[in-house]
This record gives C-alpha cells, structure tokens and sequence, in this order.
C-alpha cells in the first residue's frame, strides 16, 4: 500500500466510526467484529487491523467511554500465508486500548462469495484488493477468437478491439457486485464499509493511467520473444485478471445492487516517482527523482504485486531476466514521459 | 484419536446437541457457534468439527426445520499449520445439509487464556489436547532441587517424590481452570461443551495407566545414556509438560471454578492392543495380537503424538534410533504384561 493511499484511507475510516455508538454498544456488552478483506499475509498485511483498532480506541476515549470488545477477521484466499499472519499477531499486544479485549481470527475463502453468516459485521474493509478479478482470467478471453484479437498484449492496451474492453468490464461489473451483495448480508444495518482498489479518472479503460504500466510489462514479453527467450504462445495465452474501473463503473454497481448508501467516492492520483523505497518502508519525505531510482522502485513494486502471478504462468526461470529487462524499459519510457500516475479510488458505504 | 473415543465422543455430541432450539434459532435467523479447541492439523483435524457439524443437520432433520446458518472456529496455538488445515476445507463441501450456510474460520492462540468475545459461543469441543499443559514443563520443576529429585524419569513415575507429583497436580488444575474460567465467558447460558483427555481411573497419579507408556520411554533413554547416545543432562532437564488427572480432579475443578454444570463423566479404558494401524485408519475390527505388531502400533500412536516436543528438546538425529529401541523396550514390556490401558476421560457440561 502507498503511503499517500494509507493515510487517505485512515482519513476514511475514522470518519467511518463516527457513525457507531461505542458506548451503546459497552453497554450492552456487544462486541464490535471487523473484517479485512484480503489482508495478505506481508509486512502491510496487519496495518489496516491496526488503523481500525487505533481509531476505535481514538473514538472511544473521544467519548470518554471504555472501548467494546473487538473481534477482527483477517481474510483472505485459503492458499495466503496464514501461518506467518498468525505469527505476526503479537504485535498486536502493543496497542494501547482501555476497555474490551481485540480478539483475531482468519477466514479463508475468496470474498466474491459469502464467508460469514448474515448480519455479523460493523465494519468491513478492503485495501487494494478489489481490482483482482475472481478469476485467473476473464472467461469470455479464454474464447479463442477474442484471444486472438488482443495478441501481443496482456491486458486492456490501445490496440485491443471492443470485445476485449467488454471482456475486462463484464467480469469486473459481476464480482464488484457479488462483493457488495455478499457483504450487504453479512453486515449488520447501518455498518460501514470502507474499501480502495485501483482504478481510473474517466471514461477511457484505455487511457495511459491504467494502462501504461502493463503496456512497459507486454514490451518486455515481446522483446523476449524477438530475442527467443520466450515461446509466443506463452504471450498470447496470458491475460492479467486484473481491471482499474471508472468511478462511474463503481457508483452504478454500488446504485444497481441497491444495498449501499455510497457516502464518498475519493480519487487520489500517484505519481510513479512517489513509490520509492524511501517513501513506502521508512516514511521519509524524500523524492528521488532521477530516472534510474524512479524505474528501479516502479518495478521492485510491479514484482511484488505480480511475481507470483507471472511465475505460476511463465515459469520461475524467467523473472530475473525480465524484471531486468522490465526496469530498462521503464526507464526509457520515463525518459520520454514524466507525468506518470496510478489511481487510486476510496469508496465509503454504508449498508441501509 | 482412537475409534472407540472417537465413537464415544460423538454420542456425548449428539446427546449435547438436543439441548439446542433450533427451530428457534432459525427462525431468529440467529447463527450457531461452536469452537474446535486443540484442533491441530493432521488427517483427523477436521473429524470433530465434521462430526458436530452432522449432529446438527441430523437433529435439525428429525425437528424438521432447516439448520441454522453455522460458524466454525477452529483453534489451535499459533504454531500450528493453519495453510494446511485450510487448504483441506473443501472437504468439507461434501456434507449434506439443508438450510443456513457452514463458514469455518481459524482462531490462533491458547486456549488457557480468553480468545472469543464475550456470551459469543453455543458449542465448544476439545478432543485430547487438555492433558497437555499450558507450559512446556510444571514451572516448578525447574527448580533444581526438584528437577533432580525426578532424575532419570521424564514424568511422573513410581520413583517420584510427592514434590514431583504435587508439581504436575497444581499446574494441571491452575490450567484447566483457565479453560474453563476462559470458556465460561465466552459460551452463552446454557450452552454445551463436550471435551475428552488422557486421565486415570484412581487417586494413584504413579498408577501403570498413566504413567506405563512414560516409563518405558524413559527407558529407552537412560538405556541410550549407557551406551553413550545421548548426554546425561539432556534427559534430567525433560519432562513432559503432559498430566493425566483422575475423575476427582477434574470433577472438584469443575465445581470450584462454578461457571459449569457436570452432566457426565465417562471413562473409556483403550486397550494399548486396540491402537492398531488397522483400526485407526480402514475402520477394520481386525485384532492384530502379536507383541510385535502391537509394539509398532503403539510406538507409532507415541511417535505420532510426542515426536515434534521431543525433537526440540533431543534433537532430529535422536529420533529414529530412539523410536527403534522404544519398539524394542515395549515389545520386551508386552512379553510380560498383556494388561495394558489408556484411559480416556470424556466430560460433558453445560454452562449455568
């Protein structure tokens, strides 16, 4: 997660807890059960958990009342490192809450279905998540004649025909939907959702914002293939399952299922040149802006989002020499082009 | 687990599960709760959750209402292999119910200590993980005038002085309290709990029953010490963080920690001959009655269920030699006592 997104979502769900009366809730001895849904199992994997514990525990003494009894879901797929998760709950310990115990549990299983029985959850969140379709790929691009259509590329690109663009939105219109249907009965009347995934400005799912990075990944691949390090067909049969909607994708999926209250749509723009290794793991200010950092921590964060997505594909053999090849082709594209963005977009909802 | 425990166990489910309404409870649309404590990993992880899981639909069947949705916590320390555990849950779909979903979540940590929140549990279930102490061995015997009082056993043992003895006793009842004081705030008034451990018949915690197995083990290490296999230190610095309590222990626990009402108390008494592969795993009647092979199947149950401690404690070179003379030794014990038993303890109880 980008340091710039993370704060803007902590923005996002403290605001979300104003709405819930945790005195109420002490009271009545009722406990406040939280999921995170696709948490991961890497160093980020517990800071949304604890942004929701620390805004909480902040809300509660706000109030002046002892903070209610908290029951966390971590989520994720059933092959997540759960083991090293669970391994990493101790530092927990160091939050400093008055009240109620936080409890942690793991719910394995994808989020596009039900996981948890009806009208269980507060508070549901999701970082940087959601853009990942529920399928390896598209199933209408594994029809050979759309397959064909859009050779060369790996995803959405300027050349790719209609059928592939309709490919990419149909698959994502109908998980985004089973995601918000299966958590509007699993959260309680009146909780909160609070999720951000990566997405687009306008209309265009062509436009360089979403595309950009993929089109660089595609040129790599092909160079390969060219120079015989790679088998065409491997290219061709590969489609990322992965989609940046629009915002207006998202409102009229939240509009059409019917069962959110869509409070806050957020775009942030961010540029390549703010993920850089000083920016995301100590949380200095300081922006190296020569070419060669820029492109080496663009592709340090594109191989720990996709290695094990394109090893499962491609064959662990081949990452050193294209991510090497991947970090000359950015860095050439940046030398070319210095206005560089990823979007990203927060939704916040309440359940009616 | 053995057959006979197991079978029994399931009984003490079924008998516990006709307390519930849930006729009611469907009609509520009120979920029901039940944690697997002590679940581990292996093959038989699930065969308690899955067993439960059938009683329910079986008694909703016969009330001839749907079931209620179920949630499923499954416990363990977070050590323990939760990837895998996970990873076999899609056995789970094969179980015929109609009405409410069945979701399965993971719960890491101690089951001496509080892990759900509060009034949050109808059912909880711990099949023989209670005998094993909450620390690696009875705090007091790490004092050494204690620990070498006890030298050259690795439990309790007909040579052990009454310090030794008093020592397991009061960690035993300190952390079996902790379940059940834990327990009695997490389960809901007049929810159920069936648990079984490792326990004895009489007052004598030295008596063959619980301690025969021990003592052989022992054995098998001093008799490596003689032959110059294992250092002298390694052994006086073991013991089992393992105790098998009487029928009078448990019931006082139960009545002075107050929280629960004792419905029953069964003692199974498990041949060590009944521990064949043959029975544990195809459901054969078969009785396999040579001393050898009874040997190699109890060694195998031992090896099965000791091993990963003895490992961190010995060392991995020490364990194949070690099994091998632990064969041998029990095989030798056989020639001259037929007589030999587990006992199992199973309890029911409701929380008042």
């Amino acid at each position: 997660m980008l340091r710039t997104q993370m704060s803007r979502e902590k923005a996002g769900i403290e605001e979300a807890l104003e709405a819930f009366d945790f005195n109420k809730m002490c009271e009545a001895s009722e406990s406040f059960k939280i999921a995170d849904m696709g948490c991961s199992s890497g160093p980020n994997a517990l800071c949304a958990a604890k942004a929701i514990v620390d805004g909480i525990y902040r809300r509660c003494q706000g109030l002046g009342c002892p903070s209610p009894e908290l029951l966390i879901y971590l989520n994720d797929l059933p092959g997540n490192d759960f083991n090293m998760l669970f391994q990493s709950l101790s530092s927990f310990k160091n939050l400093n809450g008055v009240g109620g115990e936080c409890f942690i549990a793991g719910m394995p299983g994808s989020f596009y279905g039900r996981l948890f029985p009806t009208r269980t959850l507060h508070f549901v969140h999701s970082s940087s998540s959601l853009h990942w379709l529920s399928q390896q790929v598209p199933p209408d691009l594994e029809k050979k004649a759309i397959r064909a259509l859009n050779k060369g590329n790996i995803y959405i690109s300027k050349t790719s025909p209609q059928s592939v663009l309709k490919a990419y939105a149909v698959q994502f219109h109908k998980d985004f939907t089973s995601f918000l249907n299966s958590r509007s009965q699993e959260i309680v009347p009146a909780g909160r959702m609070v999720i951000s995934l990566f997405g687009r400005t306008g209309d265009d799912p062509t436009s360089p914002e979403c595309c950009q990075q993929w089109d660089l990944l595609a040129q790599v691949f092909r160079d390969m293939i060219v120079n015989g390090l790679l088998q065409e067909g491997k290219l061709d049969s590969f489609n990322i399952p992965f989609y940046s909607p629009s915002p207006q994708e998202l409102t009229s999926a939240v509009h059409n299922e019917g069962s959110f209250t869509l409070n806050r749509l957020e775009i942030l723009e961010i540029d390549w040149d703010r993920v850089t290794s000083s920016e995301t793991s100590n949380g200095s200010t300081k922006t190296i802006l020569d070419n060669q950092s820029i492109s080496q921590s663009t592709v340090k964060f594109v191989r720990a989002v996709m290695e094990s997505l394109l090893e499962s594909h491609f064959g662990r053999e081949v990452m050193d020499p294209l991510f090497r090849r991947h970090e000359q082709i950015v860095c050439d594209h940046l030398s070319r082009n210095r206005n560089n963005k990823y979007i990203c977009i927060i939704l916040s909802l309440t359940k009616t």
